[in-house]
């Protein structure tokens, strides 16, 4: 795979950094490059609207984007591009449940497929984004199964550790 | 006052109108020209931005928008000018608890006064943006006054109404 | 396109269908072959996991799945496949709000795309699976660029329509 | 502009002193003249309706209510005034959510213009109270627009600085 | 008893009298002399202060208060008197939530006891209005326990009836 | 199996039958003997204890309990008896919101098993109940693997009605 | 007024203390003489309702009970006495939402005059009590007028001291 | 009763261990065999379905399961087995509340029993566990109504403890 970006991820506010850091370890992980901007749909409309709209022909396959509160980052996204959107809705209030219904509940022809709130959310954007690029790439394809395999050996190697404290209880 | 239009206001979907309406029979009732479009913050988004980057200078004052679900439209508008933007959540799903969370957690910058879940609120964004225009204008704040005594005897005259059924109970 | 499935949608009960008839819609509408089931993470769980494990090999791309309250059909589906999964959380009760958590807060590692509750939340899983299968099909993104286009006009239409309808108000 | 103040903002304790500190600095930075007090609705109703009512007078164009619970302050000055009113819900429980919706859900007749929950609503409160005065003000206006100037700059270079922490994580 | 009203009901608006209905029979059932007027914290803010504020002198012992929405009613007479107040939430949106939490999340200092939603809680409320009286009126202590034996005695008597349509199942 | 009632059922109010209905057509198909009773925990609380306090000695092995809003019941029968109880919130208010948090709350010391509101709840709780009496009923297990199997057939059966209406789409 | 107890407060255990204590100290300060105890609804059913039945002849006049989780206590209690009983519900979890509706949506004929989640609404139930007392006690009366007072004197002084900070900001 | 162990507990991931430790104590003190695996219903599907599928010829009576976020674990648990199985909901975000609902609202067919959120929880199911277990053993019977007994000692010894405790108020 080239060096070309992708996966372009946008975080509404350098805050957000964090959440979307998991995401691009994974898309680091297997070999997807990336590029990552701060835009905000409302601070930035037209740097974001710019960014958005030549997406597609710089090589970009997919979006991802994180935001809080009321989160319209992959709203404003997916209304200026045909590309797969995906949205994180980032706990800045409410336990994120503001960011969460602000990005999943989009009027039907806007698609933005959403994520878990947080960190565990960013990660499952960008293991759906390989899943959209690996659909057309069959190391992708292999890189996704081993890394079921290993997502299920460490599960089992956790729980053989387990075992050894049940002394701390039956002891 | 002239007829040129001092509030806009935009819904999402011409489903919206029915909420716009408590709102513009108000403006209608206070004398105040408005001009109404339906414009999606993403299905036309450039039509929108349009709209909205217009409207100062074509004598807007106040704009006030009405949307549903993942309600960005208030918060779109409220980044593409420094006019007072006014939103009105609309119960589209979840009882409006989308909309509103969707409409009034916008981040620090691009200020939304957000009023309450459908036509209530719609109502009071129509008398907000008649305080607004009532500081510059007399007539509005006679108005105003009036409009407050005239609800204090409606709700009296309902109360004297109340009194008469009383034998419905105690008879 | 040949008229091999590309899309495969699971309901968890055959009550679900008007929620993922909004779908099946979009796609025919897009030319794109799909095949829909009722299968049941909880009472057909061999016959869903046989569907779901095969469904690469039969030249499936996205899968789709629609289910109500405790909704794990979409979660079942991810942990068998490493096709890109999209949920649509279907209101049962409390508005939907349990199927939306149980479809969208995935632990990391096994990721589902969730759209918003019910008939709209389809419709954009549908859009967003056209998104993917866009990426290789210049067809398909010429048809997302013209429904695009057409979705505006008749948000511009409607809004004409809707000026007609001042004199209701202010006549 | 004169040192008269322009706004006036209530808290309903001492305790929300730094939700309204936040809307203090922004009017101080755009040099609109506020006072401030802490007043109760329900421990100090005489001394609020007094404040309330002589507003207007003392030329106070725009007031601000900052308070958390059943937080009922916007709403008894919104019924003592025809200034527009701005309502900051306070998180003191429950997230904030019970403050917000006993600030938003104002019966139609009463208008509060809501912001979201804490400081970044506050911010907001005070620029909305800014584009109110703005309407007749060509200074502000410009402040206006240079305010939103330097926060799209501010984003632009959070972004630059986000492409220099790339290495953590891909180097 | 003398016939001078021992409670006094407010409600925010008309549409409110079904719930208080429901307290107003029970008041009557236990002989309990009462007034109700519409009066709104909001819109006659004047008459809601003096009916309060007169309350106790003219012989009134309890104030039971209904209202919707940010429902403040209950807040601003507890905040004109010393009398016990009681709260009724009414369902005008969200499902009461709104109006449940802007009655019970009272601040500290001003009281309001909080009942159900709707018009189970009206008629918990007349019934703590009656304990609140009975405690120095043997009478009504009396019709309490009599009342309570014919709440039990009613549903035995449904459990009765419900052995009759055991047929219809395991018939 | 003797025709002695193994389930007891109590229901909070004969409005409430609906709800058990479910519940006691599953425990009627699966040939296990039950009895209801309509017991308030707050109505009649010495007669919820008598029939909560003998149900052991009555000889029977499970309770199931449904009540609504701020729903008592089963934890008054769990802190009575040793036996398992099973509690099921019924929709009176709040969506069920409030008598499922009054159910599967409990502190700890005193379980209830809570099942999901409504009737699908219901029809779960005596499944529940069946799955322990099997535990030590060899034609219950084999009665349980049955109905398993006839939910499996049932599901797949409309997988295959399905099919049928493909066309009413794609035709 | 004699030491006998006229207050008896109820916690569901020990760890509620901090909550019931904000009470105590209200209760101290009027001179009202209290008596309280950890008594569990579940845990220790038969002394609860031991004590609940005694309460009134032993010359308590109202019941304060505050519990957290699915809070059964107030209601409990509620069902024992024809006494006012008030509950507090106490945050173990959810926020308090769990206590708050467990508390709060009592079915008709058993009422819980509820207040809010944790200390506040322990104080505010303690003004409640004072105030039922004092229908019939002179002395109370006066001491609840100077309590009014005093909260009046302290929310403006403290709105006194806030004008100090403002060099912080203006400076 | 021998050391086979009856009842198996299942959690999502080790994260979860502090939350079924609560469990297992308890299953300890009354002498109960237990063993517990970290098994995901996602990651490990596979040795999920083995696990669950031979539980009950190996002896096991009763399964408990621990998962948070869109907890599945349960009810792909309870799809694979006729045990009986008991659910707890861990707090990895929203406190809890999406895997409250993602365990207890399991459409008809598959019961999940559900408890509390949480180590409260924990000991709840464990409890449960053990009054089935007991239903067909005598000890088990005298241990629970030992364990009732020592929790109703335990209440009252606080309670006296508190009484120690006026004075720090009323001293």
């Amino acid at each position: 795979m080239s060096t070309t970006p992708r996966v372009g991820m946008l975080m509404g506010s350098l805050s957000d950094k964090p959440v979307l850091e998991a995401a691009a370890r994974i898309l680091h992980e297997f070999g997807v490059p990336f590029e990552w901007r701060v835009l905000s749909a409302h601070r930035t409309p037209n740097e974001a609207h710019a960014y958005i709209g030549t997406a597609e022909e710089r090589g970009i396959r997919v979006m991802i984007c994180a935001a809080g509160m009321a989160a319209h980052l992959a709203g404003v996204t997916a209304s200026g591009t045909i590309l797969p959107v995906l949205g994180v809705p980032v706990n800045a209030s409410l336990d994120g449940m503001d960011a969460l219904l602000a990005t999943v509940q989009m009027p039907p022809g806007i698609p933005v497929a959403t994520f878990g709130i947080g960190r565990a959310g960013a990660k499952n954007a960008a293991l759906h984004a390989i899943q959209i690029l690996a659909l057309s790439d069959d190391g992708l394809r292999s890189a996704l199964r081993a890394h079921r395999k290993a997502q299920a050996e460490k599960v089992l190697a956790s729980s053989d550790e387990l075992q050894k404290t049940v002394a701390e209880i039956v002891g």
